[in-house]
């Protein structure tokens, strides 16, 4: 189950002030999402997993573009057709909409740490 | 002069893979700009600065919300209203579109490396 808080007071009208490394969880048992910034089209969030995978034979699929960063940690995303993409810290990658995906791997032992750009 | 880039090869289809701390440009006389993903209504780019600052009395204003973030490096934005604020590494800040911004500062002695999100 997704857990979408919103974080991060805005100290001015909009102007929404944070560090993605701060704030983080001690419960880290389920993934967490926080939305950073969100338009009508648009939403950025973080993401912060440790050791979590997504069910088996369960495909993420998007109606939405996702560009996704990878800024601690590492993980490993893999794709319907077959590739496996391995993401260290700054490596990014597009998924287009509808590209079916999932993670098949996220470090156990400290925190990874995704950006991520729904549009 | 704004410089804009298309880098990193697509591996697949409209899946464009790279990483953000990688390929930076030796000749940082100019901040360099490069685009990592676009749709309409949307563009990721990273921004390299080093030591540059905006124009003095010269402020950029935006027609799009622009959500920046400092992944490297150290920067000090300031908004017309007379607001400083220093972002370090992790630090984000959503710039709402028609606020007059500059940047103050950044790091003459180190790349700074941002991804700004203008939606």
């Amino acid at each position: 189950m997704r857990r979408v808080r919103e974080r991060y007071a805005a100290k001015e009208t909009n102007m929404i002030l944070g560090n993605v490394f701060r704030s983080i969880p001690e419960d880290l048992t389920e993934e967490v999402f926080d939305i950073l910034a969100q338009s009508k089209d648009v939403k950025i969030e973080r993401i912060v997993s440790k050791g979590q995978s997504s069910p088996s034979s369960r495909w993420y699929e998007q109606e939405q573009n996702e560009w996704v960063i990878v800024l601690k940690g590492e993980a490993v995303i893999s794709f319907e057709h077959g590739k496996e993409i391995d993401l260290k810290v700054g490596n990014y990658i597009n998924i287009p909409a509808y590209t079916k995906h999932r993670v098949n791997w996220s470090d156990p032992n400290t925190e990874t740490i995704w950006l991520a750009v729904h549009y």
